[in-house]
């Protein structure tokens, strides 16, 4: 067997090697499935992810017929009511749970803050939950709520961890009750180990919530065999389910019985149709469940669940390390001139499906990157963060977006006044 | 002027009279602005409302081309990050609020959360939270969690109040920090004088908090002038939004700067994409967004919201009057000889546009209305509900529906086997 030093073989690399590895790519074929416009090398699929080719048919076909014909009847005829379980159910095998499992819900942050609530609950004696300082911000806006919402008078404690610690062995003791983690860090990419993890924070006695939003439809998930306790995640990135399409709850079966929500609306009730005046909280996930679910949006995802159906995860994790491992090898063989770090670990088993570059003027260099149509973007202060969603980008993207990269970085066109930084939202 | 006895007046009504009455009718142009099945006579636009005709081209080219082409740019080039505000700006005049008051959620449910739960942290000495018995079942479930979210380990107490008593005055007093009501009762179409109320409850010292689910389009409101203190509602109903469309909150200005959500999600930052670790609540009722919003639900809003842009509520109000008072007339005058009690109050003041009508066997007779193209809906034990949407139901509607309901009722249709009540959720 032939050893190769990485540092050489990127120097063989040309697009004409990334187009052969397109070629004998089995999930290649999956990019017929998605629209994506002429002349775009689309990087950012782990914040929206693309449209696929069948979405416009599915959402007009439920608003013409099952709204527009159908109306109320709907609610039975087209198995409304039961959307989010039944898309859930669906969801289900790409996290590694089972039927009846998985519920949608309102968006992410409201969803954390549903199982988050719970999960603190079932542990009353303790005070402390327990959060990455780096988790993506609103995941730590919900556990003030949470916070005060668990402890009353006296708000639970927060301990933030940071990989330059503290670190969770440092905070993890009897009083903590819950530790909310990212997956994949939304910025670095970073990917826990999430049977490992969850085996030390029961260790501790404490229960766990995963994050799952840049994880899910990127890396294999397993919530069931790692053990672990409650789960949100997002739809709208790997999944390709629309802009702002429902966020998932998950909870372990073992939870089911015991978990209080902390939203309780009509839906999660036992008997909804009854109209009791007293809140019962239904059987199982379905708990969760809140108020009427927004159907249109919920339609757009059922439509890229029937492409995600026919993916296997495992095919998608190996593409996604080839395309993350080629993209930083050219990033450190063509643009070593300039002050420009990796910032995603380079180990595979520590990284998600995206690359996060550090570059003080990260900014606009992001821009005239997205003028020539490489879309990536820009997380303050500093981070330009690349995703590869391995079911529409090829290694020739990887290719055009490093060769684009270099040429903004050479040519200093991100010098140019109209790249400066304004009061964009994303 | 000659005075008509209403019982002998409507033995002159035949449908004629009705088409008549539409012809002259200022709001029936509004008619083809919606699309509705041949053959039916749609009464249920208080539950789900119709489908504009310009949504489907509407929600498409937000799927295909701000979605599609657009990708993640839409979030600044297509104003998606603002379109809470913004679409919450459309809903203002029809609920008497400015500009910068109204702000799209998630469900209704969640956003009465997140409404009365500010609302009672604003009276932190108040131990007591007022509602209806009667009222939509998850408004009491919300406040169950409201009770234990503000109250801790003592929750809040709670007071129902109900038509045969105790009433407002009865449970008012120096105890209650917020009284939860519905302007217009889901099931027998009450409608309170939300100027008269919300002072009543002022001068106990509490705050109000409307749901205006049932009136939001159904009849004008006028929040400011009444003085009101927060509101939610729903705009699937008479505002056509689609299923499941986002519900929207309103807070008057003199609360915006004390209000704390108690979702405290991203989207409600004052700083969001700067990303701090500390929750920081944005600047007026934008605080009270939560997370990324359902895009393609609320592009289906949107649609609906170009219809409404060209309504004059006052001729809302006073169709939905006439076809109301028509249909009651019609009812008493033709089904005299069945047990079918009008529910609804007859004094106009005190009606929305909905008319519920009493019968045992209320389930099968709407199963069988609904077999003939009338569709309403029932609501345990033994109401049948009808709305009357005054945009696209029309004089001649009524007289069918009531045509309808004696043909079911004179051949007893609706004893057969089929029509027997089922496990059906709507």
């Amino acid at each position: 067997m032939q050893s190769t030093d990485p540092a050489t073989a990127v120097q063989t690399i040309d697009r004409a090697t990334c187009t052969s590895l397109d070629a004998v790519d089995p999930l290649a074929p999956f990019r017929d499935r998605f629209s994506l416009p002429e002349g775009v090398v689309y990087l950012d699929g782990n914040s929206l992810g693309a449209l696929p080719r069948g979405t416009r048919a599915h959402v007009d076909r439920v608003v013409a017929e099952e709204w527009g014909v159908g109306l109320i009847r709907s609610w039975n005829d087209a198995g409304w009511f039961a959307k989010p379980q039944s898309v859930g159910d669906r969801i289900a095998p790409l996290i590694g749970a089972g039927p009846g499992e998985v519920v949608l819900g309102d968006s992410t942050s409201a969803s954390l803050f549903q199982v988050a609530t719970a999960a603190a609950r079932l542990r009353p004696g303790r005070r402390v939950v327990v959060a990455e300082r780096g988790s993506f911000p609103t995941d730590l806006y919900v556990l003030e709520s949470v916070q005060e919402t668990v402890g009353g008078p006296a708000p639970l404690e927060r301990r933030l961890v940071h990989e330059d610690g503290p670190t969770l062995e440092d905070v993890l003791d009897e009083d903590v009750a819950v530790v909310v983690l990212s997956h994949v860090d939304y910025r670095t990419g970073r990917m826990h180990d999430l049977a490992e993890v969850t085996r030390r924070v029961h260790d501790a006695g404490a229960l766990v919530v995963w994050d799952l939003c840049h994880s899910v439809g990127a890396v294999p998930v397993d919530l069931t065999s790692a053990d672990a306790d409650f789960a949100v995640g997002c739809t709208y990135k790997y999944l390709n389910g629309g802009p702002g399409a429902p966020s998932f709850m998950w909870a372990a079966a073992r939870h089911h019985d015991a978990a209080r929500p902390a939203l309780t609306g009509w839906h999660g009730h036992a008997r909804p149709f009854e109209f009791p005046v007293g809140f019962e909280p239904a059987p199982g996930v379905a708990r969760f469940r809140v108020g009427t679910p927004q159907l249109l949006s919920l339609a757009a995802l059922e439509a890229s669940l029937d492409v995600w159906a026919d993916v296997d995860l495992d095919l998608v994790r190996e593409k996604s390390l080839r395309l993350t491992e080629l993209f930083i090898s050219l990033v450190d063989h063509r643009l070593g001139r300039w002050p420009v770090e990796v910032v995603t670990p380079r180990r595979s088993s520590l990284r998600g499906s995206q690359v996060a570059l550090r570059h003080e003027s990260g900014y606009a260099i992001v821009q005239a990157l997205i003028e020539r149509g490489v879309i990536g973007d820009f997380r303050a202060p500093d981070l330009m963060r690349f995703g590869f969603a391995p079911l529409y980008v090829s290694h020739a993207d990887v290719w055009d977006a490093v060769d684009a990269l270099e040429d903004v970085l050479a040519s200093e066109v991100w010098r140019e006044p109209r790249f400066a930084r304004r009061g964009d939202v994303t």
